[in-house]
């Protein structure tokens, strides 16, 4: 038997947005790693294990996930979303360049999934229907002057954007700092939009002019969008429809 | 009957990557309205009438949609990968804004779907794993100052990047143009990855250091990304794989 691992996107949610191809590699697997909320999502049936873990801990899930396949384990790795933004298949490969050099040749593949932006863009309309970037707020990896110049940046190429891990217990003020940053950078009343628990069905969306915004807005079950300078929102009954244009004038 | 007009994603064309959600749509439309080649990979059933049309007429395309769907219709309109980028949705909502008052008050949904850009950074490992842009190459509906502008901000802002529409025949020095941009913005050798039919039997992926990319490389089946300057290609056996590491020094 030969061992693989597959990394695999869940969606943000909703088993619906869960592809086909992703379905059929997890119901080929033996185990299953992952963030427990995620591995809890996946149902249980004879001939799989799982192996749920705690956040904080991608490069030992990874390694376990690695190590389970070299004894000839087909090995899913779960992420929220697409393992490819912000999760799991950046982990596994870091830990394939700096683990045992047999892991490099095993079966590895990564199966993509709906990353949370994309459906929050769907649930508004099409904010993200024109350039733009996605940058993880949490500063647990990286420097706070290089999400702070990125966003910046960002602005200056007025790109609509996509804000993952806004804001959390043990960094409360990072949110705050960076919503001053776009109030800074961008001079006018673009929205905000916080999408918090998306595609589920407590889902909420609330849309914000960016100078309205506060830090309070925002916890760790919220993607937020903002969009560009020229992002236009059509009022109608009901929840409003917010686009960014196709076009740009000349 | 009561109309609907729902914006769906149907992947880059492997259908194992059309999820559940949109599947139930096209099941129930009476009407599905795109493009050629993707109203092709619905399948033909007994109440489904197809509205096939060609490129560069998509606020046609949505009028229509939308005038069917006053009418009492169940209009699915189709768009490769996710509808939210680069794609049918904002169209749509154009077409709303700009159109008969009371096409706002339809039941008008967007459902997500897999994006070229993340199944190419699946097929290949993790290039977009950190932060990272989207940027449409084509100059049709912007200025190429506009786009010659975003490059630069995106090369400082050492964003991974994804590119979208790089080459037609139409305007076939427009990629050229990019990556010279590219070349002079990023004096390092990141990689750039050619990835063409995406998810299809033909898939075939390439990464070429940017120093060495030329313009022929790319055509319009062909979804192109950027490595950030902290890439990493780990080589093995058969295909290397490739990621942008999670965090970055401080």
């Amino acid at each position: 038997m030969t061992g693989s691992v597959t990394i695999v996107g869940i969606g943000p949610g909703d088993d619906n947005l869960i592809t086909p191809e992703v379905q059929a590699a997890i119901d080929q697997a033996t185990d299953v790693v992952g963030y427990i909320p995620y591995v809890e999502r996946i149902t249980a049936r004879e001939g799989l294990t799982k192996h749920a873990s705690d956040n904080r801990v991608e490069i030992d899930r990874s390694r376990h996930a690695l190590e389970m396949a070299s004894e000839g384990k087909k090995v899913v790795v779960v992420s929220s979303g697409d393992p490819g933004v912000f999760a799991m298949a950046a982990a596994v490969l870091e830990a394939v360049e700096h683990g045992e050099p047999d892991w490099r040749n095993l079966d590895i593949q990564v199966l993509p999934g709906i990353t949370a932006m994309l459906a929050a863009s769907a649930a508004c309309g099409a904010p993200l229907g024109h350039d733009f970037c996605a940058i993880n707020l949490s500063d647990n990896m990286k420097p706070w002057e290089l999400i702070e110049k990125r966003l910046r940046l960002a602005a200056e190429a007025d790109f609509a954007m996509a804000f993952y891990n806004p804001r959390s217990k043990s960094r409360p003020e990072g949110f705050g700092k960076a919503v001053k940053t776009l109030q800074e950078a961008c001079s006018d009343n673009r929205p905000m939009i916080f999408a918090r628990n998306v595609s589920r069905p407590d889902q909420t969306i609330r849309i914000v002019p960016l100078p309205d915004v506060t830090e309070d807005m925002a916890d760790m079950r919220t993607v937020v969008l903002l969009g560009s300078s020229t992002t236009r929102i059509i009022e109608r009954d009901g929840a409003p429809l917010i686009y960014t244009p196709r076009s740009v004038a000349g």
